[in-house]
C-alpha cells in the first residue's frame, strides 16, 4: 500500500499531469528541494513545462503513452481536475504511486457525486437535483426552485458551463445552450460570504488546515481572496471539520480545497471541492511558513507536512489578461508598496480573462491587506 | 546610463554568468516573477542550468562567445566571484546592462585592492601586507607578524589557496606551496565572533540591510549562520554603516555580503566582500519577507527592493557531501521538527566538502534556532 512506502529521496523524479500555473508552483517547490520534475501536457507553451526538467506533449487520454511516461516517475500527481479519472486509474493499476489517488479526482469531477459524497458525511450542501431530461428540468424547478444555477455535471471550471436562471423559460433555454449534457440544478444561495479552506493531508493521515480565506468572484472567476476570513468562529470550525472529514473520507494524500457559502444565521454550505492546491490558497506562498505547494510536495513525496502558521493577514488579487496587450506595466510602482509581492506565470498571451499572475499584499488585518492589494493592482496595466 | 533605464518587464530575459546554487535560487525567483533566464557555465551539470530556460556551455574567458550569448539578454548578472572582470568589462563596453557592474567584481577579486578600497572609505581591516617576493615575505613577517594567514591575492574561495602560518619557516613553505602567485599576508585575528551583513542596493541607490548573521567556519567553509547575530548593538550599527558605505562606493546594484570579525572590546574588522548573494544570507529564504535572491532579482530588473523584516530568529546549516554516497536520508525525520526547512541544490555527486544543500531552522532566538538546526542536521545522513 502506497502509504507504507518510504519517503522519496531528493533527486527522485516526480510526474505532474497538467502544466498550468499550479504545476509550475509545485515544480519550483520541488526544484528547491532537489527533486526532478516531468510534466505531461499537450500545450507546447504550458507554464509549468518551462520550469520542469522534461515536458511530454501527450494527451491525457492516450493511456498507453501516459503509462510509458510514468515509468520514469517515482510518484505522480495531477494539477488539473479535468484529467480523466480513468487515466489515473490505469496508472494506479500499473502500480504507479498517484497522490492524490483517483478517488478524490473522480468524486470532484462529478458535481452530483461530489454533493452526495458530502451529504453522506454530514456536510451540508445547497439544495440540488439532477437534470438529464426535460421532465427532470420541470421537476427540479418545482422541487428546488428559483433562482438557480444550471451547471453541467462534468467539465466546468472558472464559471464555464453554467447559467443562472430565474424562470423555467430561461432554464429551458440554458439547457439547450449547455448542449444536453447531464446537468445539475443548484439552488442559488443568498450567501453572506464565500470562503474556502485549504487543507493538506499526508500519507500517514495527518492533516494541516490553513486559515480560511474569504473570496470574491466575477463571472465565475476568482477575483480576490483575503485571509484569515472574517467569518464567525463557529462557521470556521465547522468548515475546518468538514474539510478534514472529507479529506479523510477521500483518503486524500495531498492538498484539498473546499469552497463554502456562509449563510445569514452563520450556517455553512459546501459549494465545491478541488483535490489540489487552489487559487484561493495562493496567499500561502507569501504569508505562511509552508505554502500549499510545499505541502503538496511533502505529501507527494511521503514527507511530513510543514507548519502552516501565518502572521497578520494577507490578500490575493488575480491578474487577468484583458486582451489589450501582453506586456504588464507598473510593476515598479506596485512593488514599491511595502508588503506587496508579485507572481507571474510566464504565459505569453494575455487573453481576456486568462489568469496571468497574482499579487499578494501582507498587512495587519484582512481589510488593510485587501485595500493594499487593490492599490497595487490599480498600478498595473497591460500594454 | 544604466540607472536611468526603465524597469525590465516580466517576460524579459536575464543572463547569469555562473551556474551554481546561487544562480539557481535567483533563477527560481526570476521564474516566479515571470522572467526568462539564460545561464552561462561550462559545467553540463551546473545546478542552475537545470532550472534555467537556456544553458550555454561557454568558458567565461571566451569573450566573443559571451558577447554573442548576451545579445539575447535584457540584463546580465554574475553569481560567481571568479568570473573574469575583463569579460564583464567587455559586456559593459558593448552596451550590455550588467548589475552589479565590473567595479565591485574587480575590487572583490583582489584581496589587496579590496582592503585598500575599504581602508580609504574608513572601514577598518586586519593588518596586512603584500607578498610578491621573498623580501616582502620577510618584511611582512616583521611588520605584520604572527600568527598570520597567507593567501593568494586572487582566486581563492571557501578556504582554498590559503595557509595559516606561525613561523617564518612555515610561511616560506606555504609560499612555495601556493605557487609563487602574488600573496597577501594577513594578521590572524583573535576574534570573538565572525559575522556578516547582506545588503541590497537598487538602481536608484536605495539600500536595505538584512539582520547580521553570526557565522562559523570549518576548514574555510561556512558551517553555520544564525540571525540576528548576538553581537553588541554598536558593532552591528558600525558594520551596517560600513556595508552601506562600501555598497555606495562600489556603485553596487544588487546584493553585497560583507564579512566581519568582532574583536574583544567590540571593534569590528572587515574580512572580505562578495558582490552577490552569500551562503550566510541563505536564512533569508525562509525567514525574511524578501530573500536575498528576491532583492538580487529586483535590483537586476530595476525594480524597487522588497521589505527585509524577519520575525524571531533563524539558523542555517550547510549540508556538505561526505564522499560516502549520493543519497541523502532522514529528510522525513528532519522535516518533522517544526520550523525546519530543507533546500537541496540538485547536485548529483556528494563529493566530500561539496555544498549539496542547506537547512534552515526557525525559532524564537538564535540559540534555539541553532540547536534545532543541529538536531535536524544530525538526522540527515548520506547513503
Amino acid at each position: 500500500m502506497s502509504r507504507r512506502l518510504r519517503p522519496l529521496p531528493p533527486g527522485s523524479t516526480l510526474g505532474i499531469l497538467g502544466g498550468g500555473q499550479l504545476g509550475r508552483f509545485l515544480t519550483l517547490e520541488a526544484r528547491s528541494m532537489g527533486y526532478r520534475v516531468r510534466v505531461l501536457d499537450c500545450d507546447p507553451h504550458a507554464p509549468c513545462a518551462q520550469a520542469a526538467h522534461a515536458h511530454a506533449r501527450v494527451p491525457f487520454d492516450d493511456i498507453r503513452a501516459v503509462l510509458a511516461w510514468a515509468k520514469d516517475c517515482a510518484a505522480v500527481t495531477y494539477e488539473f481536475e479535468n484529467v480523466p479519472a480513468r487515466t489515473v486509474l490505469a496508472l494506479e493499476k500499473a502500480g504507479v504511486i498517484v497522490r492524490p489517488s483517483s478517488l478524490p479526482l473522480s468524486v470532484s469531477q462529478d458535481r452530483l457525486v461530489e454533493k452526495e459524497f458530502a451529504l453522506r458525511r454530514g456536510v451540508p450542501v445547497a439544495p440540488f437535483a439532477p437534470v438529464r431530461s426535460s421532465e427532470e428540468l420541470e421537476s427540479a424547478a418545482k422541487s428546488v426552485g428559483f433562482p438557480a444555477l444550471l451547471k453541467t455535471v462534468r467539465g466546468g471550471y472558472d464559471g464555464k458551463n453554467q447559467a443562472r436562471v430565474s424562470t423555467l423559460a430561461q432554464a429551458r433555454e440554458a439547457r439547450g445552450r449547455l448542449g444536453k449534457h447531464p446537468l445539475i440544478w443548484e439552488k442559488k444561495i443568498d450567501f453572506l460570504k464565500e470562503f474556502s479552506i485549504v487543507i493538506a493531508r499526508d500519507a500517514a493521515g495527518r492533516t494541516a488546515a490553513y486559515p480560511a480565506s474569504e473570496n470574491t468572484h466575477e463571472g465565475g472567476i476568482l477575483v480576490s481572496s483575503a485571509a484569515p476570513a472574517r467569518i464567525p468562529p463557529r462557521a470556521r470550525t465547522r468548515a475546518e471539520n468538514a474539510a478534514r472529514t472529507l479529506a479523510a473520507a477521500l483518503d486524500l494524500v495531498g492538498v484539498l480545497c473546499a469552497e463554502f457559502f456562509l449563510e445569514k444565521g452563520g450556517s455553512i454550505l459546501l459549494n465545491e471541492l478541488a483535490p489540489r492546491p487552489h487559487n484561493s490558497g495562493h496567499y500561502t506562498l507569501d504569508a505562511c511558513r509552508t505554502s500549499q505547494f510545499g505541502q503538496q510536495l511533502r505529501a507527494l513525496c511521503g514527507l511530513p507536512l510543514g507548519p502552516v502558521s501565518m502572521r497578520g493577514a494577507a490578500a490575493m488579487l488575480n491578474i487577468l489578461g484583458e486582451g489589450k496587450g501582453n506586456l504588464l506595466e507598473g510593476e515598479e510602482e506596485a512593488l514599491s508598496l511595502p508588503g506587496v509581492r508579485l507572481h507571474l506565470y510566464g504565459k505569453k498571451e494575455a487573453r481576456s480573462g486568462r489568469k496571468m499572475g497574482h499579487l499578494t499584499a501582507l498587512a495587519s488585518t484582512p481589510g488593510k491587506a485587501l485595500s493594499l492589494a487593490r492599490r497595487a493592482r490599480k498600478l498595473l496595466r497591460w500594454a
